[in-house]
C-alpha cells in the first residue's frame, strides 16, 4: 500500500488531492475503484476520465484540471506508469540457489548468487552472472554466458557460444543461437554450411516467447542493447539489430538483415535478406520490405481489408494493372493527337 | 472391431448394407480398403465414390443412391466422421500418477486422478483437477488453475496465474502467459510496463503446439469457451476471443484485440491492436486487418499470385495507382468538356 | 591447421599460390586475416576480393586472376565452402550414453551408440539407431524411431508414431506430430476429428526451431529426403512435401497442400490448403498461394513498400481499381464511337 504522496516522491512526480489518499493497487480507467491508481496514456480513453472512480490518476499537466479525482502529473504519463507498475508487479519470487535436479557442468562457472531452477541443464564452459535466474527446464549449451541480474524464463534453449548482457530477459520458448538457414545446392541436394558463427546480445534486451535468434555463419548474430522483440519473431543469421529498436510479432528478418537503432517493426513484418535499414525507421504491419531503406521514415505495404466480394473483383484487376496503365496512356495519347490535329 | 449395426447404433445414424459389416479401421476413400471406414464429407472428393474399396462410407442421405458400398447415413457426414474417428484412436494412454522426476510444490493442490508426467514442474499454489494429465516436461506456474479433464501435452509451459478451463488441449511448446509487449518510450530508452494481468481460457479450448498467449497488462487476457487456435499463432495482451472462434495458423493478434463468437480467422491474419470484430466474421488468409468491423460477413486483403515476370510489372504500377486515378479522372473531365463543346 | 595443399587435396580442387600456406580459421572476405580461408560466392562481395586479406580465398576459375591472394578454385566456390566449413565446425561434441537424469522407458530400443541427453524421455516403443543424439529435454514418443546419424537438439517433442530418417537435424523446440487442426462444426461447437495418422521424415533432412509438424488425420505427413525447413514454419495435417524442397522462415503450409520436389518457398509465404504445386517451383517472399501451380517457375504476389503517406494513397485507389477499370473501359468505348462518327 502506498499512500499518494509517497509515490509522488519516489518518482519525482506533482500531484492533486489528498496526500493521504491510498493506493492498493493499479488499474484501467474504467476498472479502477477507489483504492487503485489508474493511468491516461492515450487520448482515446479520455472519455473515460470524467467518469473514473479511481483513487487517483496518472496524467499530463493539461487534463489535471478535467480529473474528478486526484492526479499523479507526468509530462509522459506512460512512462510514468511503466515505473509505477513495478511496485505492483506480482511475478513470484525466484527460487535460490541451483535446484538439485539441475543438471550444471562442473567446468561452468555459477556466481553464488546465481538461481538455477528445476531441471535447467549448463553446459561446460558457460557462466551465469550475479542475480542470473534461469527457470526451469532452461538450457544453457557450452561457453555461452549470461550477465549480471539477466532472467531466462522456463524451457528456452540457449545454444552454444551466445553471450547475452546484462538486465535481458529471455521468455519461454525462445530458442538463441539455433543454426542459421544456410545450404549449397550441391549435385546431390544441399549440404549444410556449417554456422560457425555465435550470438551477441546486448543489455536490458527482451526476447520474447517462441522467438528464434539464429547464430552466424562466419561471425555472430548481434543485438544491440535496449532491444525489444515481440513472441514468434524469426531472426536470422547474421542480423544486426540496433540500439532500442523494437520489432512486434510474427515479423522475419531473413540472414544478414542490417537493422539502425531507434526502428519500429510492426507485427507480421518481413525483410529480404542482404538489405540495410537506417536509423528511425518505422515499418508498419505486415510490410514486406525487399530493399534497403536509406532514410528515416514511415514505411508500409500491402491492401486495405475490404469485405470479400468486393475484395475478389479489384484483386482480378490487380492482375490487369500494367495493361490497364497501358490503355490510359494509349486513350492520352490519342487524346493529345486530337488536340493537335 | 465394429460391426456397422454397432456403429450406426453407437451414433444415432440409420444405415445401408449388411448390418455385420466389420470395420477395423478408418481411411480416406481412395485409401480404404474392405475393413474400413471411409466419408464423403467435400464433394470435391465426391468422384472417388465410385470406385472407393471401403468397408462402409459415411455420407449424406442425397449420395447414398450413388454408393458402390454400405452407408452410414448423416445429415452432417464430418460432424458423423469427426465422432467416429475417436473409436479408432490410437494416442498411448498417459501414465498415471505423479512421475517421480518431476517436482511439484508441497503448496500445489494436485488431484489424486491427475497425471503429471516426467520431468514436470508444478510450483506453488498451482490446482490440478481431476483428470488433468501433463505431460514431460510441463511446467505449471505460481498459481495457476487447470480444470478436469485438461490435457497439457509436452513441454508446454504455463507462467503464474492462468486459469484454463476443462477438457482444453494444450500442445507442445505452447506459452499461456508470457510477458505482454508493453513498454514505455523512456529518456534512456525502452521502460518495461509490468504485466500485471494473467491468462484466464474458458472450457474445451484447443492451443496448438508454439502459440503464445501473452497475460494481461492491467486485467487479463480472456479467451472463451470452446475456442480452437492453431499452430504458431500470437495472442496479445489484454485480448479476449469470443466462444467457438476458431483461428488458424500463424495468424497474430496485436494486443487488445476483441473478437466476437463464432468467428473464423484464416491462416497467416495480422490483426492491429486495440480493434473489436463482432460475431460471425470470417476473415480470409493472409488478410491485414487494420480498423474493427462492425457487420458479420467474410472480409479480405491481399493481391493474388501469379508469376513473378507478371506480377513485378504490375506491383510496380500499384506505386502508380493514384497517380493513374487522376490521369484517368482528368481524361473523363476532358471528354464531358468536349461534349458539352 | 590445415595446409592450403592439404585442403585442395582433400576436397579435389586446385589451388594457385603456396603450397604450405597455413590456414587456421575461416572468415569473409572483409575480416579475413592471414591464417583465414575466405570465400567469394555472391558477385556482390566481387569488391572485396581486391582488398582481402585472408590466407586463401576459394573461388571460382574465372577470378584466380584477380585474386591479390593464393586460391582455391572451385567451380561451385559456395558448395567447396559448404564442405570446408565442417573442418571448422565449433559444434560442442555430445556427451556419450544415456544420461542418468533421462527417463527411457524398458521397451524403447536404444542403440548402444545413441546418445540422450540430460532430461529427455524415450517412451515404450520408440526405436533410436546407431548415432543418434538427443539434446537436453528431448521428448520421444511411444513407436516413433529415429534413423542412424540423426541428431535432435534441446527440447524438441516428437509425438507417437513419427518416424524420422537417418542423418536428419530437428532443431531445438521443434514439435513433429502435434494434431493437426480438425474440427466439424457440430451443433454446440466445434467437434475435435481425432488425428490418427502419424508423420514420415525422409533422409537428410533438416526441421528448424519453433517448427511445427502435424500428424496426419488419416494417413501420414510426409516430408522427402534432403528437404529442408527453416524456422516458425507450419506444415499442417496430411501436407506431402517432395524431395530437396526447400522452406524459409515464417511460412505457413495449411492442411494437405502438396509441393514437389526441388521447389524453393521464401519466407512468409502462406499457402492454402488442398492446392498442389508441382516440381521446380520457386516462390518468392510472403506471397499468398491461392490455387494449384502445375508449371515450373516463379511465382509472387503482394504490393511493394513505399514511404506510407505514398502507400496510403495508393492503397485507397486499390479498393477503386473494379470501378477505375470500368471508366477506362467506358471512355475506350466513347472513343471508339467517336472514331466511327
Amino acid at each position: 500500500m502506498y499512500s499518494l504522496a509517497e509515490l509522488a516522491d519516489q518518482f519525482g512526480l506533482e500531484f492533486t488531492g489528498e496526500a493521504a489518499t491510498e493506493l492498493t493497487g493499479i488499474a484501467t480507467l474504467a476498472e479502477a475503484g477507489p483504492g487503485d491508481l489508474a493511468f491516461l496514456a492515450n487520448s482515446k480513453y479520455l472519455p473515460q476520465l470524467a467518469s473514473t472512480r479511481a483513487g487517483a490518476v496518472i496524467l499530463h499537466p493539461d487534463l489535471v484540471a478535467r480529473s474528478p479525482v486526484a492526479c499523479l502529473v507526468a509530462e509522459s504519463p506512460y512512462v510514468a506508469f511503466a515505473r509505477v507498475s513495478r511496485l505492483f508487479d506480482r511475478s513470484p519470487p525466484a527460487t535460490t540457489g541451483v535446484h538439485p535436479s539441475a543438471v550444471v557442468s562442473a567446468e561452468a562457472d555459477i556466481h553464488p548468487d546465481a538461481c538455477v531452477g528445476p531441471h535447467a541443464v549448463v553446459e561446460a564452459g558457460a557462466s551465469l552472472a550475479a542475480g542470473v535466474v534461469l527457470g526451469a527446464g532452461v538450457y544453457i549449451g557450452h561457453d555461452s554466458h549470461l550477465g549480471a541480474g539477466t532472467r531466462v524464463l522456463p524451457h528456452a534453449v540457449i545454444y552454444h557460444d551466445v553471450w547475452v548482457g546484462e538486465q535481458c530477459v529471455i521468455h519461454a520458448q525462445a530458442v538463441l543461437g539455433a543454426d542459421g538457414f544456410g545450404f549449397a545446392p550441391g549435385p546431390d541436394g544441399w549440404e549444410k554450411v556449417c554456422q560457425l558463427g555465435g550470438v551477441r546480445l546486448g543489455n536490458r534486451v527482451e526476447i520474447g516467447a517462441c522467438t528464434t535468434v539464429d547464430r552466424g555463419t562466419l561471425g555472430h548474430t548481434v543485438i544491440g542493447d535496449g532491444v525489444i522483440i515481440d513472441n514468434l519473431v524469426q531472426v536470422g543469421h547474421n542480423c544486426r539489430i540496433g540500439k532500442n529498436t523494437a520489432i512486434a510479432g510474427c515479423t522475419g528478418l531473413a540472414g544478414s538483415t542490417i537493422i539502425g537503432a531507434e526502428c519500429t517493426l510492426a507485427g507480421g513484418v518481413g525483410i529480404v535478406g542482404h538489405v540495410e535499414i537506417c536509423d528511425n525507421v518505422h515499418v508498419t504491419g505486415m510490410t514486406m520490405v525487399t530493399k534497403s531503406i536509406t532514410r528515416p521514415g514511415s514505411y508500409s505495404s500491402g491492401t486495405p481489408m475490404t469485405c470479400t466480394r468486393d475484395w475478389k473483383r479489384n484483386a482480378v484487376r490487380f492482375s490487369q494493372l500494367d495493361s490497364m496503365h497501358q490503355r490510359l496512356a494509349a486513350m492520352e495519347g490519342r487524346a493529345k493527337q486530337s488536340d493537335k490535329g
